[in-house]
């Protein structure tokens, strides 16, 4: 059925070439129009899925629900997520997609997965932690046994403790954290009018969150805490982008990268134990882009030498931070060359083109992502300007990992339908959905950002079949061996067929 | 030369299909990359121009002002466009750009051409203009010998003249009546929440407009300034779009639709002997997409016969209106229908795709404009979505009239980085520049529009070539037979030649 479609539009495209159909025909064949329509709504991600009878009477009233949201004079896409969040929360079709299983996360960072609340609520009310408040209005923790030295540029600091009994109420402070975690605010567009000051308030979270996370017990439950809210947003498998910084103890001994990695581990087999339809995490080794090509060697034999000792959670290297502020891949070529040259295998996992600023050195970031034999694309939101890219990246089939909140928070896009995605979906081009950052922009897990690409990518032409194959997609393109893919593919399908005859 | 890129990178892709190269070498070949980042270059829109050293000369020039514009706190295509004519102003590049012979508007719709404050600065100060206030805060004109009759939720007819001498500052009533005539103001974001608002106030700025323009004697003297501020902006051919409407004369008496053609064509002549170098008009006879099937077919038969009577001015048909509040082409098929099936030509130049709202009928334009046979593609904004349409598009050289300042101020898309033109001009879509209804979006001629195309639409990617292709493409893809093409591009090439040595 499918090639029969497919063949008759080719037919009718070479006849159109060839000039036997002049298209001036004036009045167009019902059933060629129809074969058309056909063919493009084939071409979409999810477009060959084929859905079973009971999937098919969801996809009626997931459908219905759809249209019915699509006309609200506030359609959550079109909005700033930070105004959009309460719109979203009271959809049903945020609800379905919460309860939906959908596979895996392909593209977080370490340090923004875990809710915010839960920083501030569960580990800044520990024992031992300070604070101090710089002079841009930000906070920065530490945990000590004793008084810590004071930082440049900070007050001198609190035990969080005792300033906590000192004041009347307790929620604003805790308020002013999470303003401090997170770039959340009421108006958005007025606090964040370009991509440098967004950009310097998300670098600065990160600042604000690193003294609590880093420090070792805190690490590891952070990392539990993590494991726990992805898995209860239904999502069974996570690749997370890691920093893997050394960690602290309360002494201010230290503990290095293998240590880290080691916990990740240990933890990550506790969660399994404790929850055995999750199927575990694997970790993408990150540095920051700023690094010049003597640090970015010493990083490259540091991630080979991990990928070594740690197989199994191991995945891989990238770079992180803003593409438009660090240096582009072309210029660690030397440092990206080493594994192949030692005959060792390092898979990367690029962040690359996450730029509207066309033309310039970075923005080559795709097509070289591609070159160095990346395994995946993160974000590629320049890729639709890139078509040789475009065309490589299928046909290698390197998938583009899509994070639509964080590109619109982040001022790469406005309107979410105008969101690059929508393009390749249309084209059936392999691509996940992942949340990038979640955490520091006030979302969590994935289901909100599946909610954004469901209704902003192809509109009324995103159904049931769509969505089933962005899940399977977070399988396929894993790190996963085929052996895994295979067994988690299995896990999958019952969580997925469970799923829809629970929500008929 | 051209062909031996092509060919290496196809010999390159073919055996990335085939495994041979595996692209997991580390180090990317520096020739490799080179030659695809070349092809990738010779694709886009203006790649395969061949540039004169004067030419190239130039291109250096302006390369090096759009390097500096770029990197601006204040990047104007990244803003409102309201908010961005005055840095645009004093761009060098915009300066550039105003004498830069730009070609043929193919896209512009008849009353929404002149500048406002001329039509309220000349046309409202004639004799016998009457205003009324409507309930709504809007206001409208009529000239007429005596009191006219009251319109239904508007004030009592008042003489402007008289009005204006009982009025200390005619100026601010002045400046209100602009501020009704366009949508310019200083809060866009705040003034249109949504398409909705900014489309009523739209419509709404025609009905202030109309009772100006179809007063018999000041339609003549629109259409000429209408010219002659085309012609100053450096344009030389206008294909517009007009609704043809009745006029009237000052005692009531009403001329049809063939006295406003043969008024168009008048006034066409008389220009184009004053200014021998201007090249000409042709018109594109549209009416209001919420017609019924049984209006549509009168209107087809209107224009088949004003097609026959003025085959020299009349270019064609075309619907008008918001597509998303609109009838859908595929409503229309029988009247679309009926010049074929009577054996006459009646060229279409549908408005398609002017819609972020995927999925829905009107979404379906895009390829059914395609499927009876339209010459070009209003807007085509949601073509990236339609793979199928613009591979049609593409293969029956269909050119996208794209519009961007229009698709901003109605709220298509907010920073023009992002507009889908980007993405068809880096895969060499055949596609012109126009500016839509530019008196109404507080801009003028052609200028403004090629300033947002050329700084947003691939950033340092694009150059002199692309302004020189964009500018030929005006005339490749016009109604103009190929002889008047000839010698339209003959015309075109010395202002072009004149221009290029004049900037060095
Ligand atoms: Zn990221
Ligand atoms: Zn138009």
């Amino acid at each position: 059925m499918r090639s029969l479609v497919r063949n008759s539009v080719v037919v009718f495209m070479l006849l159109v070439v060839l000039g036997w159909i002049p298209l001036c025909s004036g009045r167009p064949d019902p059933s060629q129009r129809e074969s058309l329509m056909r063919e493009e709504a084939f071409r979409r991600t999810g477009g060959g899925v084929l859905l079973t009878q009971e999937e098919l009477d969801l996809n009626t009233k997931v459908q219905k629900l759809k249209a019915q949201e699509m006309v609200l004079p506030e359609f959550p896409p079109t909005m700033h997520f930070f105004k959009a969040t309460p719109f979203i929360q009271r959809s049903p079709i945020f609800s379905l997609l919460k309860r939906m299983p959908k596979g895996a996360a392909l593209h977080v960072h370490d340090f923004s997965m875990v809710d915010m609340e839960w920083v501030v609520k569960n580990v800044t009310y520990r024992e031992n932690c300070y604070v101090c408040f710089t002079d841009d209005q930000s906070v920065r923790f530490l945990f000590s046994f004793g008084q810590p030295k004071p930082l440049p540029h900070c007050s001198s600091w609190s035990l969080l403790k005792t300033l906590r009994s000192k004041i009347a109420n307790s929620t604003a402070l805790d308020n002013s954290f999470i303003r401090n975690l997170t770039l959340v605010t009421k108006d958005p567009d007025s606090a964040y009018p370009n991509q440098d000051i967004v950009w310097k308030k998300f670098e600065q979270a990160f600042l604000v969150v690193y003294g609590l996370v880093t420090y070792a017990p805190v690490f590891k439950d952070y990392f539990y805490e993590a494991l726990r809210e992805f898995y209860t947003d239904n999502v069974m498998y996570i690749e997370m982008r890691a920093l893997l910084p050394e960690t602290y103890e309360l002494d201010g001994r230290r503990n290095d990268r293998a240590w880290s990695l080691q916990a990740c581990q240990d933890v990550l087999r506790q969660f399994m134990r404790e929850h055995a339809d999750f199927f575990g995490a694997r970790i993408i080794f990150t540095v920051h882009r700023g690094i010049n090509d003597t640090e970015a060697i010493k990083a490259v034999e540091e991630a080979m030498k991990l990928h070594r000792e740690f197989p199994e959670i191991m995945a891989g290297f990238d770079f992180v931070g803003r593409e438009d502020a660090g240096r582009p891949l072309w210029y660690f070529r030397e440092a990206l060359s080493l594994p192949e040259e030692r005959g060792v295998t390092l898979p990367y996992f690029f962040h690359a083109g996450e730029t509207n600023y066309e033309g310039t050195e970075v923005d080559q970031n795709v097509l070289d992502a591609l070159l160095f034999n990346t395994t995946r694309i993160g974000h590629g939101f320049a890729m639709v300007h890139h078509p040789l890219a475009k065309e490589l990246s299928r046909k290698m089939n390197v998938a583009v990992e899509v994070c639509p909140i964080s590109n619109q928070v982040l001022k790469l896009v406005s309107d979410l339908r105008n969101h690059p995605a929508a393009v390749l979906m249309s084209e059936g081009h392999p691509l996940v959905i992942s949340s990038d950052d979640p955490a520091i922009f006030g979302a969590s897990g994935l289901s909100y950002d599946f909610y954004e690409a469901f209704m902003a990518f192809g509109g009324m032409n995103s159904h049931l079949g769509t969505l089933k194959e962005l899940s399977m997609n977070s399988i396929r393109y894993s790190s996963l061996s085929p052996e895994m893919k295979e067994k988690a593919f299995a896990i999958w399908q019952k969580k997925w067929d469970k799923f829809v005859s629970e929500s008929l």
